[in-house]
């Protein structure tokens, strides 16, 4: 498994998921950018804004290679060297608030002593939780990971929790999902080729799980009221993103195009001081379920409020 | 000059602050909440909503005391021991994209070995530029330090140009103002009571300087236009304060009160894909000046586009 063979079938998964999105939302068209690395490699970013359903996001594709700085080097803790990086990352952020944000991500790092890992991830970040949809997105991600190992979901998922959480808030990003890095022969039992079948399992993953959640919510109206509150929620996501997310430090600190990095940001976002929602609103059952360790597999969850 | 008088000169600061401001507002009032730290100590938040002028603000107190996490003692270069802090913060979001946002911080640290410093600065953030207005506020900021030391104006000056960068950016966040730290008896030719009367006279400087732009600007109408490029700005304003700001860096770690220090974040902010603004427009004019070390008090600065 060469990592041309890799950077191909990343760039044919980014292809199907536009091809799906596209397909799901029914107005919006992705732009294709091309760009290219200071130290080589380059990437190509799609980005969607003013669909039907996803408001703005990006499909974004990146292979580029260069030598790791000591201190990304010392925050990798490998060996500096010359290192290739390819992945497909996503970010949609939907217009209508009842349509959770989504996010994936699948990688593959290489250095020029021979190290690799493969690395990734999807989490789901509703403005609004309702647990059966959390229930079907971590139904989906176990009955992915459990064709390749079946301790793979439970340790991925509280792997997420612990990535996807925002300490200053004490909340985590949403229902979490799955995250997982340094994948290898010596961190797991599996060979590189069954590693990569699992990283693309995870990839292929994503479009029928999302668009399943674009065409199920919607339809649904919204209030003023809710809208606002997804935009408070949205500031969440930008506190998460730009104190805490480790690819978008990477990229920051890699000299990584800054308009692909930050595609991951929403149109719009607020912030209001010591916003407090109303006990027993919907708004107050998502914020007591911004949790680490929920079993979303659970039987025993309420519906709403 | 002891830690208890410096602490009384900020919240006798804060009050003339919050008076000057709400005068000049003529509707906002500002909401006040008492906290305390969880090592000791505590802060009085004023924040300001939906005033005429005002659209978002805080003009916020606090002395805390606490132990330095080692973390904090590398970063911050000194042995690890008790510390106390004090200061005054103020971060303001006009509504009008034609009034500034501005920033202005003093602050004191002492470490129980003895060791202390004083700190702050003042930058301004037009989301337009106007030559004539980043003049008239350097030239008060000269004025103040001139008072102290003729060197503080140039010196403090170049500070505030690198400290508020948006590396990824390559942008300035504004037209920059001053910016201070470790100021003491080793690191200046001053006393402890002369850099004591220099930081307060700064802190006095605010109001005025201030009131002056909410009086001179916010009379102007605005266009969508000119709103969404106001939006777009605070965007900005978000990833320097949330991803460089050493202030939030400092308060998050060291378990701040989170509404406090987050307070510098505006109501409403967005982010567009790739945004460029037309050639010869107020915005283009804009970005060409986000640079550092542009003498705002020359005389061959031309106005507008």
């Amino acid at each position: 498994m060469t990592k041309e063979l890799i950077e191909t079938a990343f760039l044919d998964l980014q292809d199907d998921i536009i091809r799906s999105l596209e397909a799901a939302d029914g107005k919006g068209k992705f732009r294709v950018d091309r760009w290219e690395h200071k130290d080589g490699g380059g990437g190509r970013s799609c980005i969607i804004e003013k669909g039907n359903v996803i408001e703005k996001g990006g499909v974004n594709f990146s292979a580029v290679k260069g030598k790791l700085s000591e201190k990304m080097s010392r925050a990798l803790e490998i060996d500096a060297g010359e290192f290739f990086a390819t992945g497909v990352s996503i970010v949609l952020h939907p217009e209508n608030p009842h349509v959770p944000i989504i996010h994936m991500n699948i990688r593959y790092f290489e250095m020029d002593n021979g190290e690799y890992w493969f690395g990734g991830g999807i989490d789901l970040t509703p403005h609004f939780i309702v647990p059966s949809q959390a229930t079907y997105f971590h139904q989906g991600l176990k009955n992915v990971c459990d064709e390749h190992d079946s301790s793979f979901y439970p340790r991925f998922k509280t792997w997420a929790d612990n990535y996807f959480y925002i300490p200053h808030r004490e909340e985590t990003r949403g229902v979490g999902g799955i995250f997982f890095d340094r994948l290898n022969e010596k961190t797991t039992q599996h060979t590189k080729d069954e590693l990569f079948a699992f990283v693309i399992a995870v990839g292929r993953s994503f479009a029928p799980l999302y668009t399943h959640f674009m065409k199920d919510s919607s339809s649904k109206s919204w209030s003023e009221h809710e809208k606002k509150w997804q935009l408070l929620r949205r500031g969440r996501y930008v506190e998460f993103n730009l104190v805490y997310d480790r690819g978008t430090k990477f990229g920051l600190e890699t000299g990584g195009r800054i308009e692909s990095i930050l595609m991951s940001l929403p149109q719009h976002a607020s912030w209001e001081y010591n916003f407090t929602p109303e006990k027993e609103s919907a708004e107050a059952f998502t914020l007591r379920h911004l949790k680490k360790d929920i079993d979303w597999l659970a039987s025993d969850l309420t519906e709403g409020r």
